[in-house]
């Protein structure tokens, strides 16, 4: 068994968040995939809190699974040109650099997909080009800001705010792995590559604005935009005696259900409630009367009644319940693992099911150009000449490889 | 040039938001997506605010671009009967029906993929089959509460809350369509289709531990989880004297760039803010800087202040904004134009660009049933049985066709 996109070599010149999800997701699927970092190394390994080993943060470690590490001053004209042999055997190549610098490297589509026509090159841009904001850096909340995220804070609380996540590098970084895979599908069809860009401002503001142009749709607007059920300031876990669940009763058969099981049957024929229709022009005072029929009783008495019910609940999970939730633990999602150089671990497993093949578990992330030397003698360069890249500073090795190995 | 998923023909036994963002991504890079809806349709017809016609939402029309409709009543044998004539011609099928439902349809990929070697089906389901939340419903919020994207609020702000987007449905069907056409190449090579379980809670609880597990990523932890500059309760647009920017100073380069300009050029040799882990480690500080120093002028003059010094910066946005961002129109993810049955819409543009050729823009939402008959005649059902079909009430047809067209 090996995974859908076995065989598939992935060229990854990007570093931080949305590039190393999208070549993450390819090798969690079985794609090799060579990180090409600088000599000073993704700028993930240190952030996001301690780590055992400087520049192998938990954060870097979770990103880059499945990958392996070659380091390139790309100021050394040697470098560049070891870079191109990397990139003419590669299927897919995927950079977060911007595009002008990528052009200076000699990696930019137009001067790759002319001489490599099979190579799918999937460059991740803030903006649009052709755009007045082509070319402005883009960072995850500078995109969230501008697209809308944030704005949708302030039109449920009042407040701007961005979600604590990186949820547009994630989503974006999600989003240009599945464009490289119709693209390879494609491939197999025409037995071309091309190449794509993945804008980061256009794919959340169509994101925010799927979900909340509504009525703003119409022109004329039939009024403001936004989802109202979605924006509710309560839109939120409901508290319990001691602590929260998290609880949705959307359609009527849920909401009559819940109303049984919270004692108040009568709102089953009350107009301002027994309809979707309803319960939506009323999400106030819906939302209210459900956050006051909770305190009643606790978090397990309740899921126990709403799970009887058919009431869709949930216990609400803190970041680090997740390490011990029980339905992670059992399907694998989160194991408990020896990481190569890094000792004990918690491993994120696959969380989406083939029967085609899976993958084996992606091995783990890279010390910073633990690989270069073999990546290179792979692509074909001779001894002579790696020892030469690596004389001249071009390839930059681990002070000591029996540590990466 | 048509789409990269030309020829593809998709069954849609989907509804709300996360399999019509699976098949509605399909449907921008051109498969044909036929919708199967219930009787009373699609639920997501009459939800998210006001429309022109009833059942056909503003927010439906987003979802559903691209997408022909049949209106089956699967209660009826001769109902399911002609689902199956549909399925036995799709190449992918696509439901967020749950699988003991599928199974009393005969949908389920168990009883599909035997039969239809080359299909590939997917099943969008709340939690992973094995574990010990197998078969529980699932719905955005709950997902958000138990995945623990509720959760990076009260680690951020002491308040759970879940973000005014429908981030687990809207995530989870871009997976869903990642997988797909991962699944679609993977039959190019193999000629085989396969069975894909897409588990929301798997993917949700994935994508918040890969951001912030962090530090206890480790065995002993080193640090409680989570990604302290990203769960800042300042991470958010920074107020100017007369609105919002949204800024982004993470680099080195960059915040000592913002320290020149905003007058505070000793910052920089500042052993507290000097580097990216000191920034980290008093990020506290670091926000409340920035908010400070930013009342003094306007969000314009602040943009071209910040533009021309190359630090990251870009105008907050609110929803209504966006419809008429000069990037967003330029870039064509925003348009005006008439919709075939509704009038005059904005309309969503394709976010990524493929040189390979783009699928014509999709056309529009359809009304409820609209294609029935149509489509069972392109299955080969032949015209008499097509209306027994309709006249025993197993296909629903819409009251005034012509208005459908």
């Amino acid at each position: 068994m090996s995974g859908a996109l076995h065989g598939v070599r992935v060229l990854d010149l990007s570093s931080v968040v949305v590039g190393p999800v999208a070549t993450g997701t390819l090798a969690e699927h079985g794609a090799e995939v060579i990180k090409v970092e600088s000599p000073e190394g993704d700028l993930l390994r240190s952030l996001g809190g301690r780590a055992r080993t400087p520049k192998m943060s938990g954060k870097f470690l979770n990103f880059n699974r499945g990958k392996r590490s070659i380091c390139l001053d790309l100021k050394k004209p040697a470098a560049r040109a070891a870079l191109l042999r990397l990139a003419e055997r590669a299927d897919v190549l995927v950079t977060n650099i911007r595009p002008d610098a990528q052009a200076r490297l000699g990696v930019d589509a137009a001067a790759l997909t002319a001489a490599l026509p099979r190579l799918i090159h999937c460059s991740i841009v803030g903006f649009a080009s052709g755009g007045p904001y082509e070319g402005k850096p883009a960072y995850d909340t500078v995109i969230q800001g501008v697209s809308g995220v944030a704005g949708c804070f302030e039109a449920s609380t009042g407040e701007p705010r961005y979600v604590p996540l990186l949820i547009a590098d994630h989503v974006c970084g999600l989003i240009a792995a599945q464009v490289i895979g119709f693209a390879l599908y494609r491939r197999e069809k025409t037995g071309r590559g091309e190449a794509i860009e993945v804008p980061m401002f256009e794919n959340m503001a169509a994101f925010v604005l799927t979900e909340h142009m509504g009525p703003s749709t119409f022109r004329p607007a039939l009024a403001p935009p936004g989802d109202l059920r979605v924006l509710s300031p309560e839109a939120r876990p409901i508290a319990t005696a001691d602590g929260y669940i998290a609880l949705s009763a959307n359609t009527d058969a849920q909401a009559h259900a819940f109303f049984d099981a919270i004692g108040r049957p009568e709102l089953k024929t009350d107009p301002d409630f027994a309809t979707v229709a309803a319960r939506t022009a009323n999400t106030a005072r819906y939302f209210a009367l459900r956050a006051e029929a909770l305190k009643a009783r606790t978090s397990a008495e309740w899921l126990a009644i709403f799970d009887a019910a058919d009431v869709p609940a949930m216990p609400y999970n803190r970041i680090s319940d997740l390490l011990h939730d029980p339905q992670l633990r059992a399907s694998g999602l989160v194991s408990e693992a020896e990481n190569a150089t890094e000792g004990a671990v918690y491993r994120i497993g696959a969380a989406n099911r083939m029967s085609g093949g899976m993958a084996p578990p992606p091995g783990d992330a890279p010390r910073l150009g633990a690989d270069g030397a073999a990546l290179l003698a792979e692509a074909g360069v001779a001894p002579g000449d790696i020892d030469t890249l690596r004389a001249e500073g071009s390839l930059v090795v681990p002070h000591h490889p029996a540590e990466s190995a």
